[in-house]
C-alpha cells in the first residue's frame, strides 16, 4: 500500500465532505428484496407539516416523506465508510458465483492485462486490492438476455424492479399520497409503461431487447440499473483525462461527484497516460455501470496512428478491458467503408472520434472495418462476461446542417443488422443516436431507430438544437434531449457547457448533470411514467405553502436552490417568512390567493356556488357580444 | 441637472464599458429603408479566410460576414456616445407628427402624473430632459394596426420588415452564401413564413391581427420591432425594482444589459419605490420595447390593499404610463368572477400577482372585475397612444399539476372574446400563456390560443416543464419555450435561474436571456424560417476548420465562449492550433476527417466511386444475413 499516491488520502478526505454529504433533509433507505441480499437503496427526503387554519383553530397537517431514485451510491450514507483505496463493497459476487457458469481466473488474459499488472514502474499508481477476473465458462453465456431468455428472473432484474418502482405501491396505499399520485396524463409515443414495475416485466422487457442491464460480472461493486424505454429515462455522464490535462485523482472524484448529481451510467473516455490505471480505479469504486470507447484506448497502444490498428490488439483490448469489469462498449462497427464518401460533402465530416478513427483505418487500408468483419468475435467476447454493447453512432451529425443525412442513416440500417447478430449470441444492445438535429427532425430519429433496430434501447448524446451557442451547450442539447426521452430514447447522455470548447470542471459537470436530470424527469412526465409527478406536486405544495426548507430538499439541486435564496434574502427568518424576495412581504401573489382561499371558504363559495357562477356565464356572454354595454357592471 | 442623483456618472462610464463595448469582429451596420432616416441596425460578424491546400498549393478560401438581429441598440455603437441623462436619440417624432392625427399636449393629464412631475422632493430622482406627452386627436386612433388596415404601410412597418429580413435578398444574390443558405426543412404547425419579408406582408400580418408593432407615440426612442409567429421568434426579459431592493440605477443598467445580450422587449415590472420616476429613466434610454402591468403600481398607490383599488384610479395610471411611453400593457381582464372558485381546489392557486390582485377585489367586492367591465374604455386610451394590449392570464397554472385546466382555459376564451373587442377599436393584442405545463400539454395551449383568439399572438412564460428544479428554471422553461415557440407562440417570456427564489443578478439575465435566445432560434429553425440556418452554418464550418475566433465570434456568447475556451487551454497560439482540448494535439477527430477528405480526395473517391460503394451493398448484406460468414472480410 505504500506505493498508493499521496493524493488519494487528500481525495478520501474532500469526498467525505462536499461529495459524500447525505443531501438536507434526507435519509438512505435500503429496500429489501426476496433475499436479505438485494438491498436496494433509496433517498427518502422528509417534509415538514403545513400550518393550518388561522385563530385558535391552528393546526398541522402532515406532509408525508417522498422517496427518490438514488444514484449516489454508498458515498451518501452517512453508516458506509468508503475506503477509495479499497473500493466499494461486493454486492453481487455471490449471485453470479452461484449461477454456477463463470470460471474464476489466474490473473487477466490479455496480453496488455498482464504487462501492466507485472510493470514495477506502474507500482505507485495501481489499484492494491485487485481481483483476478471472472469469465463464463467454456461455451457458456453469461448476460442477463441470456438469463431473461430461459426465464429466470435474476436477482440483477429484481433490484432494478424494486429501484424502478420506487415503493409506489406502497405509497398508493397509503392515504397521504393520494392527492400527490395524482398525475397529468402523458403522451407515450409508443411505449408501454406498466402500473407497477414488477420483476417478470424487468425479465421480459430485458428477454425482448427492449431494456438492457448493463452489469458486467467482474463489477460486482454495481448497483444494477436499467435502460429502456418502458422504464425512468436515464442519464450517462461521460470523464475522461486526455493527453492534455487531467490526473487519475481528478477522474475519480468526478466520478463520485456525477453518482451524486444523478448521473446513471459513467463513460470512462480516457485518451491519455494510464488509461488502464485510471478505469480500476474508477471501476473499484464505481456504482453505476461503467462504459468505455476500446479503440480509444486501442489507437493510444498504436501511439495515435489509426492505420496500424489490428483486429488482434484491439480483441486483447476488449479482453483487458472486460476483465477489469467494463459494462458496456461502445463499438463503431457501422462505419462501413461504403458509407465513408457520403460524409464528403457534409459541412462538419466526421466528429466522432471513434468514426474518425475507423473512417481512417478502412481508407488507410481499403478493407472493410475490422469491428464489423469481425462482430461475431466480439459477441463472444462480451457474452463471456456480459458486456453490453453500445453500437456507435461513428457517422453521427456534427452540425444541424448533417442531420438525418444518408452517411447517418446508413449507418443506423448497419446497426439494426448488429443488433440482430448480437442478440443471436444473447448480447445486450442500446444502439448510439446523435448529435445536432434540429427539434423538427428529432422524431424521426426515434422513429428510424425503434423500427430498423427492433426496439434496441436508444441512447443518445443531447441532441442540440442549433450550432451557434457554444459555452450553454448543456442547454442547447438539454432541449433536443427532453423532446427525443419523450419520443422514446432511453438514455441521454450528457453535454456540459464546456461542449466544443474545453474540459468540463466539477462545476460544469453539476450543470450538465442537472440539466440532464430536468430532461430525463421532463421526458418521464411527458411519456405518462406512473408516480414520476410525485415530486414536483410535492414541492409545487411546498412552494405554495411557504415551506421553504422544503422547497429547497425536494428540488433537484437543494445546495444551489438555497443558495441563490440566500443571495436575496440571507436571513434565516425568511426562510420561514410568508413572502419572498420578488415580491416583497405586502404584495404576494401567494400569500393573496391564500385570502382568496379563506374568503372562498369564509363564504362558502363551494361547489353550489361553483355551478351558480358557471351560470353566470351565458350571462356574461351577452355582455360580451354587445360592446356598447360592456360598461355596465354584473 | 444638479439633482441628477450622481449614481448616474457611474451607470454611465460602466455602461461604456461592460454592457457598451462591441462584440468581437462585430459592426454595427444601418441599413437604409425608402427614406434616409429609416435606418436599420443589424450586427455584422466579419471571418477570416480559410487556409486551403497543402505544400505548394496553399491558399485561402474567404468566408463572407454574417448579418445578426441586433437588439442591442445605439449603446453597441462606437459612433454613437449615449448620455443617460439625456436619453437616447429621437428616431419616430417625425413619422408620429407627419401623419398628422395626434397632438402635443402641454403636459401628463393624469393626475397622478402631474403630481410626480410638480412633487420637488422628487427632483433629485427626475429625468431632467422630460417632453410633453403626444395623444390621438379626439376621434383618432394611432395605431399601427388602424393605419394597416387602412392599407397604410407606416415608416415602423417598413423598418420592421427590414429588420426582420437581415439583406436575405442581397445574401441570395451573393455567391459566397451559397452554401451558408443550405437549410433543413421545417414544420411549421400553420405559420406561413414567406420567402422574404416585405413591408406589405408586415402590413397585412398587422392589419389581421396576427403581428403587432408596439410602439407607443410617446416612446419615439423605440427601433421597432415585430412580434408574430411568421416572424423571428422574439423573446421578452423582465426587470424591476421591488420593495426589499433595487435602485433606478440598477434598473436602467439591466436594461441596457438585456438589450446587449438580445431581449427583444423588456417588461418594467417594479412593486417599489419611486416606480415612476424608474420607468421614466427606463423608457428614455430604452431601445425596445417597454411593457408594464399598469395593476401592480394601481396597488400600491392604494398601499397594497386590492379591496381599494378603483377603476378611476386604475384609468388614471394607464393614462399616466401611456403619457410616458409604455408600449404594451398587461391587462388581467379575463380572470372574471366566476373563475375564481374553479382554483379553490389547485396545487397552486393562483399565482399570477396581477390575477391575484383581480381575484381578490372580485371576491373583496363580490363583482365582476373592473378590467373587463370598463374593457372597451381601456381600449379607448390605448387607442390614443398606441399601447398594445398584452392580454395576461392571471389564472395561468403555476405547477404542472394545475396546467390546462379549466380556470386557465376559461380565462383563455375570455381573452379570445376581449380581444375581438379591442380590433373593433384598432387595438393592438397580444395574448399571455403559461407557466408549468409538462411538455406533452404544450401544444394543446397553443392549438387553443390561435383558434379561441383568432390568431393574435400568443406570448408565453415558458413553460417550465417540471417543478423540481428551482435554480435551474431558466433551463426547464427554456425546454419548453423551444417546443411552445415552434408549435407558434411569437414571444418567449424569459425566465432566469432565480425564478422562485430570488431577484436575478445581471449574471442571471444574462443567463436566462441567452438560453431564452436559443430556444427562440430553435424554433426559428424548426419552423422553418428563411435564412435561420446561416449563422448555424457559418459556426459549424468555422468549427470544423479550426477557426476558433470566428466560432466564438459567430456564437451567442463571444465573451463567455472564449473564456470557457480559455480555462483549458489559455495561450493564444490554441487559437489556431489545429486540435482543442478534449482530445489533444494527436487525437482529434476534425483532424482526422481532414486527413479522411483528403486521402478521398487523392485516391478520387468520387460520385463514381460512391456509386461504386454502394453497389457494395447487397454483397454486404449477403454477409449479414449468415452471421456464420461475417469473418470474412469484404
Amino acid at each position: 500500500m505504500s506505493a498508493i499516491p499521496e493524493d488519494f488520502a487528500t481525495t478520501a478526505a474532500r469526498l467525505s465532505d462536499a461529495a459524500t454529504r447525505p443531501f438536507p433533509a434526507s435519509h438512505k433507505r435500503y429496500v429489501t428484496g426476496s433475499r436479505p441480499d438485494i438491498r436496494v437503496p433509496m433517498r427518502e427526503i422528509a417534509q415538514a407539516p403545513t400550518a393550518t387554519g388561522t385563530g385558535a383553530a391552528t393546526g398541522t397537517e402532515e406532509n408525508p416523506p417522498i422517496w427518490v431514485y438514488d444514484t449516489s451510491g454508498p458515498y451518501t450514507d452517512p453508516d458506509v465508510r468508503v475506503d477509495l483505496l479499497r473500493g466499494l463493497p461486493d454486492l453481487r459476487t455471490a449471485w453470479i458465483a452461484e449461477r454456477g457458469d463463470t470460471e474464476q481466473l489466474a490473473g487477466p488474459t490479455s496480453e496488455f492485462g498482464r504487462r501492466r499488472q507485472q510493470d514495477p514502474r506502474l507500482a505507485h499508481l495501481r489499484f492494491a486490492h485487485l481481483r483476478t477476473p471472472r469469465r463464463a465458462q467454456p461455451g457458456r453465456r453469461v448476460t442477463q438476455m441470456h438469463y431473461a431468455r430461459r426465464g429466470e428472473i435474476t436477482p440483477e432484474m429484481e433490484y432494478v424492479a424494486i429501484r424502478e418502482d420506487l415503493r409506489l405501491d406502497a405509497l398508493r396505499a397509503d392515504r397521504r399520497y393520494e392527492k400527490l399520485l395524482r398525475q397529468q396524463r402523458g403522451r407515450s409515443f409508443g411505449a408501454e409503461l406498466p402500473d407497477s414495475i414488477t420483476p417478470e416485466f424487468v425479465r421480459d422487457q430485458v428477454a425482448r431487447g427492449r431494456a438492457i442491464i448493463p452489469a458486467n460480472i467482474n463489477h460486482p461493486e454495481l448497483e444494477p440499473m436499467i435502460i429502456g424505454r418502458n422504464f425512468r429515462v436515464k442519464i450517462n455522464t461521460n470523464i475522461g483525462n486526455s493527453a492534455t490535462t487531467s490526473s487519475i485523482e481528478e477522474e475519480v472524484e468526478k466520478m463520485v461527484w456525477s453518482a451524486r448529481w444523478g448521473g446513471d451510467t459513467l463513460m470512462d473516455l480516457s485518451t491519455g497516460k494510464n488509461i488502464h490505471e485510471t478505469r480500476e480505479w474508477i471501476l473499484r469504486n464505481a456504482p453505476m455501470p461503467i462504459g468505455t470507447v476500446p479503440i480509444y484506448q486501442a489507437l493510444e497502444k498504436v501511439k495515435g496512428r489509426a492505420e496500424e490498428l489490428t483486429w488482434e490488439m484491439f480483441r486483447d483490448t476488449l479482453i483487458e478491458q472486460a476483465e477489469q469489469g467494463v459494462d458496456y462498449f461502445t463499438i463503431h462497427a457501422g462505419v462501413l467503408l461504403r458509407y465513408i464518401p457520403l460524409t464528403a460533402e457534409r459541412v462538419t465530416g466526421i466528429v466522432s472520434r471513434g468514426g474518425s478513427i475507423m473512417a481512417k483505418w478502412c481508407l488507410a487500408h481499403h478493407r472493410e472495418n475490422f469491428l464489423y468483419t469481425h462482430f461475431a468475435e466480439i459477441c463472444e467476447i462480451m457474452a463471456a462476461y456480459d458486456v453490453a454493447f453500445s453500437l456507435g453512432d461513428g457517422l453521427r451529425p456534427g452540425s444541424i446542417a448533417d442531420a438525418n443525412d444518408r452517411a447517418q442513416f446508413a449507418e443506423l440500417e448497419t446497426l439494426g443488422e448488429l443488433t440482430r447478430l448480437a442478440w443471436e449470441q444473447d448480447v445486450q444492445v442500446m444502439i448510439e443516436g446523435p448529435g445536432h438535429v434540429p427539434l423538427q427532425m428529432i422524431e424521426e430519429n426515434v422513429t428510424k431507430e425503434l423500427r430498423d433496430c427492433f426496439e434496441a434501447p436508444f441512447y443518445t448524446l443531447g441532441p442540440l438544437i442549433t450550432d451557434i451557442a457554444p459555452a450553454y451547450d448543456h442547454i442547447t442539447s438539454g432541449i433536443g434531449a427532453a423532446n427525443i426521452g419523450w419520443y422514446g430514447t432511453a438514455m441521454l447522455c450528457y453535454v456540459t457547457p464546456k461542449e466544443h470548447l474545453g474540459l468540463p470542471s466539477k462545476q460544469d459537470v453539476r450543470d450538465g448533470i442537472v440539466t440532464y436530470k430536468i430532461a430525463a424527469h421532463g421526458a418521464d412526465l411527458a411519456k405518462g411514467l406512473p408516480g414520476a409527478q410525485v415530486r414536483d406536486n410535492a414541492l409545487s405544495k411546498a412552494r405554495f405553502e411557504f415551506r421553504w426548507q422544503d422547497q429547497f430538499n425536494l428540488s433537484l439541486d437543494p445546495e444551489r436552490a438555497r443558495e441563490f435564496h440566500d443571495q436575496t434574502l440571507p436571513h434565516d427568518a425568511h426562510k420561514v417568512a410568508h413572502f419572498c424576495s420578488m415580491c416583497g412581504p405586502h404584495f404576494c401573489s401567494m400569500k393573496i390567493t391564500q385570502d382568496v382561499r379563506d374568503y372562498a371558504q369564509a363564504h362558502r363559495l363551494d361547489d353550489a356556488e361553483v355551478a351558480l357562477a358557471a351560470g353566470m356565464r351565458e350571462k356574461a356572454e351577452e355582455f360580451v357580444k354587445d360592446g356598447g354595454k360592456i360598461y355596465r357592471e354584473v
